[in-house]
């Protein structure tokens, strides 16, 4: 635990701002966020959050890595909760950075719940979230008329380290499916869609989208999983299920191909 | 059409950037999005979009107001899309400014593919979305650890005026789901969810989700007509039914009530 150190200075009021960072692109933060990191006393901010942000926040403010990626916990959420409340009594605002939007798979709420048990005022600003804004980037709409008129977004990586049993259903629906921490599982995620039959349903992987080095393969079904060895894809990645995948210019050789074969 | 009268001024290069403006509080736009007002010429805008945006935009931009909502359409997707073609041909930058995010039910894709056949060159600005955003900002987590492993957002208000079959699905899926445009068919909605056995299931209903004059009704699947009449909600406004809508602390007493009938 942090010594009670800023006796010595005013003690302010805490804080707490869960803050979205969106997708990587530093310039797509909103304008709410950088007004929050501005009076930010302490930052706490994830492995996914582009660092240039913390240049928004004032010189003398703390800023702290707790960062988290699938695989390695180099903080558990338990000891990020109470870290937050720890700089929020001791040194006023807290800025809670998190990668896209904190309430998509950010934990977000147990960390809200954390605070409203120590009665520190806390706030939540939304962020661009990865699962609508990396697709979009590239050009594929979620949704698209005559083509998807949903999207389901769903976790890979389950708290119990299983698939999601919400995939299995995303896989016999209509909707767009956009699968987020999943790109450990890739191989496993594609069997499920091959055994609804849609083995010419379009794929999209892409990594790092919206900063440098962003990298996308695209296919079917049937062939994303080589698409993605072939461009090397790594974590942190999303996936993308549906016929507005279909779009993509990427595409349109993959569907020659089909129709040629036929 | 518009008559070529910019050829007395040194004629730019024609440049199409459809830019989410958020879901309606002037400051849940991004960076990215501010930057590409500051150069636009043109800023074609819609209803939902806030109009403190335009400030941003040059002096000498022209403002067009191409405001649809749904039931009034006062320029159609067509027309739209040609004076997009047209303000870009003969002013330059056209930013497309769209409430929310392009692609979720935002007809952006249209746009994109509109200007492609012009060989014009287009980039997208994803805006945050008030699928993730609205019942973000009053506490409820589209997703959560142990109530929500994913989410999935569908139109309430299709082409053909039709309730999706998508949402028949979504009832029956453990999702949270985001209904947008589809206040208008809330009791049919609801019904939907009934033949579910889904009575109990918590909803909520937001209108003008981030701006002044935000409303919000909680209930149930079998109580959220009412309690959205109570509150005079209208349009625009989004559905959210899930567990995670139980989190809120105006679902506290209804949670009682129920165990209290028991």
């Amino acid at each position: 635990m942090i010594k009670q150190t800023a006796i010595l200075n005013q003690v302010k009021e805490p804080k707490i701002t869960l803050v979205g960072a969106g997708p990587g692109d530093a310039d797509l933060i909103t304008l709410k966020a950088i007004k929050a990191l501005k009076t930010a006393d302490v930052v706490l901010y994830d492995a996914l959050v582009n660092p240039e942000l913390l240049e928004f926040a004032p010189e003398h403010a703390t800023r702290v890595f707790v960062g988290k990626r699938s695989g390695e916990h180099s903080y558990s959420q338990d000891a990020v909760n109470k870290l937050m409340i720890d700089y929020a009594l001791n040194y006023g605002h807290v800025v809670r950075l998190k990668g896209g939007d904190p309430f998509v798979f950010g934990r977000g709420f147990e960390e809200l719940d954390f605070a409203a048990s120590y009665s520190i005022a806390a706030e939540v600003i939304p962020g661009i979230s990865s699962s609508i804004a990396v697709p979009g980037l590239q050009g594929i709409p979620v949704t698209h008329r005559g083509l998807s008129e949903s999207f389901w977004v769903v976790t890979g990586t389950t708290s119990s380290g299983k698939i999601s049993p919400d995939l299995f259903d995303a896989a016999k629906s209509r909707a767009t499916v956009v699968v987020l921490m999943g790109i450990k599982r890739l191989a496993d995620i594609v069997e499920i869609f091959k055994n609804e039959g849609k083995n010419r349903l379009p794929v999209a992987v892409i990594q790092s989208g919206s900063m440098k080095g962003e990298k996308l393969a695209i296919g079917t079904v049937d062939t994303i999983v080589d698409a993605a060895k072939d461009q090397q894809i790594d974590s942190p990645a999303i996936i993308v299920f549906g016929d507005v995948v279909g779009l993509h210019p990427l595409f349109q050789p993959i569907r020659a191909f089909y129709e040629y074969a036929e």
